[in-house]
């Protein structure tokens, strides 16, 4: 899936990323992937969700990933943090 | 799968749920089901990310579920909450 389809969620508030995806949605693309890591992936769930049950009936999970990603933290060692990665597609 | 080879995942550390993960594929179980709701979803994905690099390195993700429950609030409506199960079999 290429790079502008995707919607990386943070920490800003679950309906600001529903919008994101439903514009991206809207504009005519056939998917979205919706990524995440960390306390971020419970988020994802509701994003994915909520898009799901209230504005996109007929999307559907195309596929669910998760995964380990090293980052580097403040002191010089490495976190490993979950991450998510939602396919949604029509 | 069976009802017993189903993790809930609450509050508690994240390393109780690990160590009952791995007791439970330690018992001979082909297969574990980790279930979360709401925040600890991400809870969930860290567990099952720690059980497949660390302890358990044959184990692979055979599906992950996202769906939606609803469960009666405080003031009798009802409230949505996400919900994830992934399902790890060797």
């Amino acid at each position: 899936m290429a790079e502008e389809n995707t919607i990386y969620i943070g920490k800003k508030a679950t309906m600001n990323y529903v919008l994101a995806v439903v514009s991206q949605l809207n504009s005519g693309c056939e998917g979205v992937c919706i990524k995440a890591r960390g306390r971020a992936i419970s988020r994802a769930v509701d994003v994915a969700e909520i898009v799901r049950n209230r504005f996109a009936q007929g999307l559907n999970y195309h596929d669910v990933k998760i995964a380990t990603e090293s980052l580097p933290g403040h002191d010089g060692t490495n976190a490993n943090v979950s991450s998510i990665e939602i396919y949604l597609s029509k």
